[in-house]
């Protein structure tokens, strides 16, 4: 099957090309989701929907009525078999208007793209991951923060900091030193008792498991608070955990020279999303 | 003839589609830019070239050992016939490689393509424009500041803030409050005999024409200086320009309430760059 992967759908058909003249290869006047499919079903489906209608609000992005039900329809045909992957989607401005202004009639695009699951491996969820602290710095815009769009320069260029395999991902902090997330994932750290993760108000990307991860601790009874903290502050923590739709829950066991073992709270919280992200796969209706 | 635009040659074959799954779409990770074409030669084209590789090398795009003359090859065929108008070049990372990380070997995509040139009043040039100021500001971040990157969310966001057509641009500041460029254009002020224009080390794009005009500015015994100034600091000057590759210059006759008249240095200005780019179109072997 992977062979054959990947299968897109441009505006609802076959295909794998955009326009040269779209405004999301031009500009990234756009907004994607990365979404994991699990027996067929797109987890969490709900709030990735939310989050990228509301990301298509700020980039002031017209979608038309049936929107909606013409992406369920994409998704429906291409996990229709049970597959397990990744859906990526992508919704941009489309093409037309004269530069930077949008035309007045805007005609999105959407690309929806079934991936195989990324080859992680199996220890990552369980014994935990390598992790490093980037040299790249976020900017802070609070007017962009948040969404998932498609001007993510500042992502590959922390990307492109380390090519050691070892090491699963990069931590990013902002202009003035606070953390912020990874790369490609959010971070958690468990502190005197309390579920500490960074504050996006300023930057970052809200994702769509660390909602559900915050969501999930506080009706288990565990304090959840939004922080902004310092890179040893962070690294004070008893526990650390890294979040993302695709990968779900990964402990952290070493941070640049600093090792830590897989917590308690981590442990639960793992187990608990994992089996209500089977429950929640269905909840699509 | 217009009817017929715009042409488009990827990586030197007709066509005017990329892969949904090119860096440049998902995550803009690649270069722009916009060249003025009069009687069929690209004007600036050194400094357009330099920009580009310069912004290629800033993002780690790995150009094959042809690119140059690729690139000539490109825009020779498209203006062949002597014809007016605009090139526009994109060039971006390629597909491949899984998330942020870029491929070890990139293949990169070059689109090169003509456009009409924009129907602008011949009076923005000799009678001047009308300006405004932004709301949105823009995010202080040196590693990605000068050269023209496809993540243009901030000058889309910018942009999206009037529709008057009366107004031809707005002014955006940084987060502190100093003014740094238009939504297209970068903007000097003449002020106490000095040409100012705001320095881009923070954020900005460092326009092609802009360097052209501080050149030749120094070349014409004008003093210039790239300052860090406010919005009143800018207010106060006694003339006020814009400038881009294909616009050239626009002095700006009314700002927010605030009114202007054509000066003297701007004008001596106006006419030199004119002349010169007039030449400097041939400039291109």
């Amino acid at each position: 099957m992977t062979t054959e992967l990947p299968k897109t759908l441009v505006n609802g058909k076959p295909g794998d090309t955009l326009s040269v003249y779209d405004r999301g290869t031009a500009y990234g006047h756009g907004v994607f989701e990365t979404v994991r499919v699990r027996n067929g079903c797109p987890e969490l489906w709900r709030r990735h929907l939310q989050r990228l209608l509301e990301g298509c609000s700020r980039l002031a992005i017209q979608l038309p009525v049936q929107f909606e039900s013409a992406l369920n329809k994409d998704i429906a045909e291409l996990c229709g078999q049970g597959v397990d992957g990744v859906i990526k989607i992508i919704i941009t401005a489309g093409s037309g208007g004269r530069g930077y202004l949008a035309p007045q009639e805007m005609q999105c695009q959407r690309v929806v793209s079934l991936f195989p699951m990324p080859a992680y491996p199996d220890l990552h969820s369980c014994e935990g991951v390598q992790i490093r602290t980037c040299d790249y710095r976020l900017a802070a815009n609070s007017r962009l923060a948040g969404i998932k769009h498609l001007n993510r320069l500042d992502q590959v260029m922390a990307r492109a900091e380390w090519q050691d395999s070892a090491i699963a991902e990069g931590i990013v902090l902002d202009a003035v030193g606070n953390v912020i997330e990874g790369t490609m994932s959010n971070l958690f750290a468990v502190k005197n008792g309390e579920l500490l993760t960074p504050s996006l108000d300023e930057c970052g990307v809200r994702g769509v498991m660390r909602s559900f991860v915050l969501d999930t601790a506080d009706a288990m009874g565990i304090k959840t608070r939004e922080v902004s903290l310092t890179l040893d502050e962070f690294k004070s923590a008893q526990e650390l955990f890294l979040t993302n739709s695709v990968i779900g829950v990964w402990p952290v066991k070493q941070w640049d020279a600093q090792h830590y073992v897989r917590g308690a709270v981590t442990q639960r919280l793992q187990q608990k999303v994992e089996a209500l992200c089977h429950d929640a796969a269905g909840d699509r209706q």
